[in-house]
């Protein structure tokens, strides 16, 4: 179990926590918002440019790399690591998330899934077992347990009968998990929208005494409020000195409100998404800087940002290249909205570190969401 | 008349040049190969990179900033070098070779030409007055005179009427240039491929006396042997104290032969255009990494090549970037096949220094073409 959670401050009031967490790669401070990189890249940007906007943990999608270029390809190059010369810590998916969007070209039992690829329709087997071979070959630093995902709205029985399969699939990704000393494995917390199944996947997640915690299910579609009570007593059930992630969960509300009640990781595919079309997070709520509004103004995205975009460039400029399709206008945007949200961890961090963070979450949402 | 040409040695075996052209934003090292930013942005880079590669004057298109975003805007933000932050020197074409390759949607008299936008089918005029109006307007150190650019193959008489009205339309652009303190207008040659046409050309476009000229109506289909032959009877018509332009120009082969006529600056898509789809140029021949073949190669595209490309990622990961359609594959293409340009360029102006320019072309030929 080599990677560690070293809590440092916990807010008594909130929950918030303030830690680092050391990996084969190196340590990240949290709570850390983590850049998706689903095909060995983040979109539209290079390793040294990650580097530069901050980031100190990446995300690689397990089914992706599976498809294409395939895991074995990736591991004659060196792993995750190697392969897209990254030497900061990886975490990989389990691709449960990704087969179980196919809808119609999967099918659920005991054994796995068995899916048909986006690519060309040709058909494969995900079970626990081999989900672990892929990752133990993509070699990221955190792995996540092969679960299922439940769509919401979901029936009770059907998220009973999914939570409690993803926690047999658990014990099976423990006992398969090939690499140990290199590769943490993560286990899932899922149940939907139902407390006492969420407390019964938390308490079988636990049990089998893993190096961090997720909590998934979330963020697919269920008001805000009710995602915020499912963290609130689905997080009191997890161990303190075990890092937590959210997953897939990226907006700044959703960071400072997870933050405030005690989550340490977040990633989410919404930054770098929403850049490629023209819009961007800033100090002073979104802004669609396609809209003709912005055709001449020239001061930067954000006064309030140091990114490379805002101090080199102007709205007018970023709006013609993405009117224009050039590829540089979404790189910008990019740079910028990842650049954004590591700045916004670092002031949720700085926030708890001075008891803050309530008061910081006030004045954000007002800048952000009533300007 | 800003733009100084100075001339460093010549080879009097074969006609090529080293020199330097001063410009109010810097010194450009000839030959030159100049990267094009059609739309205010060399496709996929960052003027950052630019510098990084060794680019130190870059084109941009006349006609796409007239469509888009407009040469008022590009003016309110400073011209070009505001626009897109790109402090050393650049030269805008007239918008006459798009213009005229619009075919159907254009309209050629004495005035001007009439055309329609690709981009919403608006109607505009391009005289010679207010092509230099725009180009006065985007600022850049070199402007290009409004001409036209006869296809090939061409009558003799249509090349003769083109070539003429070519001259006509010169003196107008130079009466109403403008700003002739920070940008310096350059002639083009007409005359398609006959002889009498290029040296009555030359000598109408000489008369003008302008701080440099360019050689038009070249490399759009002729033989390569046929290009050859009309540069070396332009040339020797051209004046030994003015830079020489070859428009449109930039493949390997092309760059060491117009450099040995005694060409010093050249500009082309090429190198990012085929970067796009996955062909890089390398020391040992052109390279199509998407092909199969080299999806476990993990080796660098050159191993000669010095570039942020090379020195980083590996064959296999730029094709399974450039497969997946990431953003980053051509990125690194890019930046490849522009640093290798710039080393090609390097490379022939130190043969120039040392005397050794046709060896340097045959060892280059026999690697790049047989290997």
């Amino acid at each position: 179990m080599t990677v560690k959670y070293e809590l440092i401050k916990e807010d008594k009031k909130t929950g918030a926590r303030l830690g680092r967490l050391h990996t084969p790669h190196g340590v990240i401070d949290t709570p850390a918002f983590m850049p998706v990189g689903t095909q060995a890249s983040v979109k539209a940007m290079t390793p040294h440019e990650l580097i530069e906007i901050g980031a100190q943990i990446i995300l690689s999608n397990t089914y992706h790399m599976y498809i294409r270029p395939g895991h074995k390809l990736v591991e004659k190059a060196g792993g995750l690591h190697g392969f897209m010369n990254w030497n900061r810590p990886i975490l990989t998916d389990s691709g449960g998330f990704q087969v179980f969007s196919l809808n119609d070209l999967r099918k659920i039992s005991e054994e796995g899934v068995v899916f048909r690829s986006h690519l060309d329709g040709s058909k494969h087997l995900f079970t626990p077992e081999y989900v672990m071979e892929i990752e133990n070959s993509l070699g990221a630093d955190i792995i996540m347990a092969f679960d299922e995902c439940a769509p919401y709205p979901c029936e009770y029985d059907y998220a009973k009968e999914s939570m409690e399969r993803t926690a047999r699939w658990l014990k099976r990704c423990k006992e398969a998990h090939g690499n140990t000393v290199r590769q943490s494995l993560f286990g899932i917390v899922q149940g939907s929208v139902y407390k006492d199944l969420r407390l019964e996947s938390a308490k079988r997640t636990t049990e089998a005494d893993l190096p961090g915690y997720a909590i998934g299910g979330l963020s697919v579609g269920e008001p805000k409020e009710l995602m915020n009570e499912v963290l609130d007593y689905t997080l009191s059930e997890l161990p303190k000195d075990r890092p937590r992630y959210l997953m897939g969960v990226g907006s700044p509300d959703c960071l400072i409100d997870g933050s405030i009640r005690g989550i340490d990781m977040f990633d989410c595919v919404l930054p770098t998404r929403i850049a490629r079309n023209g819009t961007v997070m800033t100090s002073k709520g979104k802004l669609v800087v396609r809209n003709a509004e912005y055709s001449e103004d020239f001061s930067p995205l954000d006064e309030e940002c140091d990114c490379y975009a805002c101090r080199n460039f102007s709205r007018a400029y970023i709006r013609h290249l993405i009117k224009a399709g050039e590829i540089l206008g979404g790189r910008l945007t990019t740079i910028h909205n990842l650049r954004f949200l590591q700045n916004l961890m670092s002031k949720i961090r700085e926030a708890i570190e001075t008891d803050s963070l309530t008061e910081y979450r006030n004045s954000f949402f007002e800048k952000y969401y009533h300007y």
